[in-house]
């Protein structure tokens, strides 16, 4: 349907545009239960001028685009739902500079989160958000990803600090500065991060870094019920004692990550823990952490405090998904990711516990509970539609109850096309002024169209 | 010219509208250079509602609404350039809940920032920002304000969390939510906020608060000359040492503030410090930013241990602006407000100071400086146009360093009229982006026109 715009893409690409069933097909799958959606072509940029040229070729033919990073979004974001051509960013994977002194980077947006951290490692700086997959930096931005170590660093939102962007119709724009605040207009920067695709495609990105902690300690801890495990968070963040991470697995995940991992972690609720800081004030903290434990009835530390103990505590963490998929052959999984105010984390958790329970699908419950954040990942037969069908009227009612308590439908995976249904409950009016701003941004609707707005 | 318009309003708000001359006088008036720009009437609205009332039929009569909180604005984003009415926030200035489990609270726009903290201090927690001027927390939304203590606890991009906005049709929106971050489509909530009311009215805010800390201490330390105590304040921050202020007041200031609050300091280069935290974590930033300042040179301690101690402190801080207009009699500010990357703080400090000095103006310089973010007063009679002319011109040269230098020009203050025409040298083309995102939303132009976008 495209082909005129296509072969113009392959000359300005010099050759770097693809329609291989092979690589169309790679590009149409998800890591989750959407059906398989491969595009109708595959464009690989290596200069932000080549995004400009791509956009301004599509815009003339009408040619839908969505961006590719990692592929690792849950929420079907890469997926090209109306065809035309997936911008593949795996070529534009540099770090471009690295300011020590005022701890930022910049980096093109293919570049992934441990290419990142590798090239950093002499620095003594970091970039510490971390969503568990070796998600793209660009796509972490647009999906505002946070993960693990948000509790302590912020969230995509707090970390990305300015922009290079081309907008649907190839002009190259700028957002943000390398100061650490400006009250100079519109907080672009913030429109982009979050945006998925639909505004523009990012090219560049100004990153804060963070210092690599003196000292840094792990452990794991295991409570008899639920409650008490969630409640036990809960006082730590209210008592605002700063945890680097504070992750939730239930008795479901800890037999995924047991099988999985070889691992024979208790079958009870478990916590895993990170402290960072100087080696006073972690010492400090743990001690205050213990304490709250113990208060919460809480078992003894399981310490991680060797490097390589703590790299396999987290791998386990960061595998946890695939465990719980693990769990039941060829399955698939609905994921959710609720986020509640602090106080209602309990109660949420405990109330989707009891849905699970109730319905014939294994739902394995973990998350960043530090944040409010946690997911259920709901196992489904991708051929049987009853199970999807329970499976999203599982997702629904956690859903429903997140904003029902004051919270959001999703705390860090996105909308995608697979909460798009759940907007209008979430934001009302607010939905159409989104619609109205993509309009403005977008009006021939070509940037990952479909997806995130009405 | 809008008498039908101010007749259906008067109707609305029950008589809460003015068009008294003393009234309009005084809702034209700047607290720095502009001239007095007095509105045709001032409307004060008491709930959502009537601000809805007010916005639909404004938006019928196309009748310009600029937004009035405290008044305390510096580029004159508060007066109607083009007429119109004033809406005055005054009557909206309650704390609505206060969520102490969370952290969070939702007041209306119109509450000043000490009211707040005097309706919390039985809370244990704190609302931080503190731009210096007792401004309302909607002003201080809409200009995205910052101040003294935003190096430890952020700007108020970091401290609103959740809107409701009524738009220029007199629709009320909802924007963010009371969970600590989410994922879930645009994110309206920061593009409202430093929007200066071309957007939309805040009609209520979610805000987050924090712990009142377990120990403050306060100090001051003076230097010979500007570049070491900068450098102290690079170090410091560089070092990651979570200070909750550091000011820096060049000796010009210094003397403001001695002849203002009849104080003694040494006529030098001084920073003003606080740190919180508990006791132990108190003590050991204490001891570390005293070893930076011994290393750069800097003068032993003053301290403010006592609360009444502390409190005179940063009284005389936030009087600062008026002990330097007090430096010559009948003078006007025009303020500026670049902010640097830290690493460049030095350079630029210095070189402005050289540009005043070699300038027949006087401008004290003094400011946040952990963050990058310093102003030159620039003390000019109001009735000579060469001085004001003068006092643009070495406002522009700071702004241009500031972008050169990687920065902004306008860490706090906004744009407003005084800012707007240095737009495009910081912005570039993504200025034009933030002019369509404002005809798309309020495609009539009647939200504080003429005012930050083009």
């Amino acid at each position: 349907m495209f082909d005129t715009a296509y072969a113009a893409l392959s000359n300005v690409l010099e050759g770097r545009l693809t329609r291989s069933k092979s690589e169309l097909d790679q590009h149409g799958l998800s890591e989750t239960w959407f059906p398989h959606t491969p595009p109708e072509a595959v464009a690989y940029p290596e200069t932000t001028t080549e995004v400009s040229e791509i956009m301004k070729i599509c815009h003339a033919h009408g040619v839908p685009v969505t961006a590719f990073g990692a592929g690792t979004s849950l929420e079907g974001q890469t997926l090209a739902t109306t065809g035309g051509l997936v911008v593949d960013f795996n070529r534009m994977n540099r770090v471009l500079r690295v300011n020590d002194a005022d701890m930022d980077a910049v980096v093109q947006p293919g570049i992934t989160r441990e290419a990142l951290n590798v090239e950093l490692r002499s620095t003594g700086l970091m970039f510490p958000v971390d969503p568990g997959a070796n998600a793209s930096l660009g796509g972490m931005a647009m999906t505002r990803a946070s993960g693990t170590t948000a509790v302590r660093y912020g969230t995509m939102k707090e970390n990305v600090i300015g922009l290079e962007v081309v907008l649907a119709d190839g002009t190259i724009i700028h957002t943000g500065s390398r100061a650490r605040k400006s009250s100079a207009g519109y907080d672009l920067t913030s429109l982009f991060v979050g945006s998925e695709g639909t505004l523009g495609l990012i090219t560049e990105m100004t990153v804060r870094l963070h210092g690599q902690p003196e000292a840094i300690s792990a452990a794991v801890c295991s409570f008899d019920e639920i409650t008490p495990a969630v409640e036990a968070v809960i006082a730590t963040i209210q008592m605002g004692l700063p945890m680097a991470r504070i992750e939730f697995l239930d008795a479901e995940s800890v037999d995924a990550v047991n099988k999985y991992a070889g691992a024979d972690f208790p079958l009870k609720p478990h916590l895993f823990v990170e402290f960072h800081g100087s080696d006073a004030t972690v010492a400090e903290q743990v001690e205050t952490f213990g304490e709250i434990v113990h208060d919460f009835g809480g078992s003894d530390f399981e310490w991680a405090a060797k490097a390589e103990d703590r790299t396999a505590l987290w791998t386990m963490r960061h595998h946890a998904y695939w465990a719980c998929l693990a769990l039941r052959q060829g399955a698939k999984a609905v994921v959710t990711d609720i986020c509640v105010p602090i106080s209602k984390l309990a109660e949420a958790v405990e109330q989707t516990r009891a849905d699970i329970a109730a319905s014939p699908l294994h739902g394995p419950i973990l998350g960043h509970v530090g944040d409010g954040n946690f997911h259920a990942i709901l196992l489904v037969d991708p051929n049987d539609e009853a199970e999807i069908k329970e499976g999203k009227r599982l997702a629904h009612l956690m859903a429903e109850r997140a904003l029902k308590l004051g919270g959001t439908i999703t705390g860090e995976h996105g909308i995608g096309i697979g909460k798009k249904g759940l907007m209008p409950a979430e934001h009302g009016a607010a939905w159409g002024i989104m619609g109205q701003l993509k309009a403005a941004m977008d009006p021939t609707n070509i940037l990952n169209p479909g997806k995130l707005v009405p």
